[in-house]
């Protein structure tokens, strides 16, 4: 397996002072080591671009360490077995992990998870199956406690988060308002995904259009952009009503700190909760989600839709792009022509 | 008794625009009502002055409706019957009830509650065995959940809520660090009340002050007033630390909204729960609060304590006093000699 043993992969050069910008980024290559006893060498067939990475690209420990100036950045990817010295892991076997940003590697079996059900996209394993996909389940479920007949608003709705959050809603019998940055995002959301209302954010007053597509309300409220949507949300919140914070994406590339919702008043009146969550905190609910998930999937319920980057020298491309909105779905980069 | 047929009142003569002030209140007087089968002509002994009330003099519905202009205002009052022709009710009884801002009313039996246990000083079922007590356990124990060996902030700490809020805390096992606004408050809180570590809030840097009295950080946030407070102990907050949200007094009376925290990012990284809460909504806590607050009070291990101000016609001078801090602990207005 001579062609597997060398791996391009990205390197972070520097550290970003507000948006994140190409010479942060650093292309090199290297060897993939033979595998010793317990490793497996693997050849990732996508790897995925998330925001959270931003945060961690900052010198701030945070829920999850900084990355290291000049180390191979990490993320979730899903691949290939190609040489294993493990038990359990064959040649051929799809596996994911938490080494994306490379196109191949070797490591400890106790590193990598092996995918059971083979027949669906591997990429689903990135988005709707994996990390962005629970973190909606747990966020909608759990988090904001979404009941049938309720009212969601969810923003950054088109996103790998937001598109599932919306979709599990609509499975729970919500109605759902989404916000997203397109006109083509506002269209799949309302055409293809079914909810019930969507705007360009860019293009409303976001009160406004609150009113007009929630007359009754929100119930939930599924935080992906922090700021201006959180105070709106707030505003056009329900007594009772319950925020569950993701994450604050408006806010990422700020050089300095952004003022907060100026309406936290509501927060007593209405008896409103604001509840921060993580998903790696809720990993006891990944049983659950995958059944359910599978299932939704099987039956077109929920449809995941994807924005594909070829090429690990485009891969810091497909993450600057998540910060201008240029993805559609999950943002996946595809690392393997076979993928 | 045709000494209690009349009865000083105060009326609502304009809305506030920014800081209450005196030309908003008048000093009227009128007759009262002989009582009619089921009701009782009830003489105040004390009045209640509370922050919540400059929310009802917007005209702008929230979980209670807006004090009407040109009526009597209302609030918290406890006193002593004078006349009924109600079952149950004697000349004597002290009852509670939200008829407050009148020296005598007359009213139907089922708007006043008779106090069972007349041992106590009749003001307490306006602070530490009333709305404010209530709040305090609540908001303590139930909103933010605090747990033996786990560290509270509180802001407003020396006000009717605060005060009883960190003894509380202090009796449940916690470690409490409390802000006010003069030395006197704060040497009350950590000298007689025997709260942990507690600062004037005018003389210090909220973060640096947090940082030295919590050098663990804080599980738990008491939140009074709002706005910086809040911000500084969102910086300070654990992981999973828990925010109840009870009243932000900083933002009462700005005539313009006043920026939120800017550092809401925590929340999700350090999942974060902010929740809002009326006292009105967990009357099922009652029994069990009047319970156990009986008991601390008897134990001594609560110490209630009052600004009293004399008579009918300085109650606005009290409630305007509430923004000023002109208060320690329970502001009380007295509006019978013989209380």
């Amino acid at each position: 397996m001579t062609t597997t043993n060398r791996s391009r992969e990205i390197r972070l050069k520097a550290r970003p002072q507000g948006d994140p910008t190409p010479a942060l980024f650093e292309l090199t290559e290297s060897d993939v080591a033979v595998p010793r006893d317990g490793e497996a060498l693997v050849r990732n067939l996508f790897m995925s671009v998330d925001p959270y990475m931003r945060g961690r690209m900052n010198d701030v420990e945070s829920y999850t360490p900084p990355f290291a100036l000049g180390e191979v950045l990490q993320g979730g990817a899903i691949g290939r077995v190609v040489e294993s010295r493990a038990p359990g892991l064959a040649p051929g076997d799809l596996v994911t992990s938490n080494l994306g940003w490379r196109e191949a590697f070797t490591a400890p079996a106790s590193t990598l998870a092996k995918v059971a059900d083979t027949t669906l996209p591997p990429s689903y394993y990135l988005g709707a199956l994996g990390m962005p996909g629970l973190t909606a389940y747990v966020g909608v479920l759990d988090i904001a406690g979404m009941r049938a007949g309720e009212t969601l608003f969810v923003s950054g709705a088109a996103g790998a988060v937001g598109s599932i959050a919306g979709q599990v809603a609509k499975v729970t019998g919500c109605r759902v308002i989404g916000s997203a940055g397109t006109d083509e995002k506002v269209r799949w959301l309302v055409d293809d995904l079914g909810f019930d209302a969507a705007f360009n954010y860019h293009d409303v007053d976001l009160e406004a259009a609150l009113a007009e597509h929630a007359p009754g309300g929100i119930d939930g409220y599924f935080d992906n952009v922090g700021y201006e949507h959180l105070q709106s949300a707030i505003t056009h919140m329900n007594d009772h009503g319950r925020i569950a914070a993701c994450g604050s994406i408006a806010g990422y590339n700020a050089a300095t700190p952004k003022p907060g919702p100026n309406n936290l008043s509501f927060v007593v009146r209405k008896r409103l909760t604001i509840r921060g969550f993580i998903v790696s905190d809720h990993v006891e609910r990944r049983l659950a989600f995958v059944a359910e998930m599978s299932r939704w999937l099987a039956e077109g319920a929920v449809r995941p839709r994807e924005t594909v980057v070829d090429g690990i020298e485009r891969a810091p491309e497909a993450f600057m792009g998540l910060f201008d909105g240029a993805n559609i779905g999950k943002m996946v980069v595809r690392l393997a022509p076979e993928a």
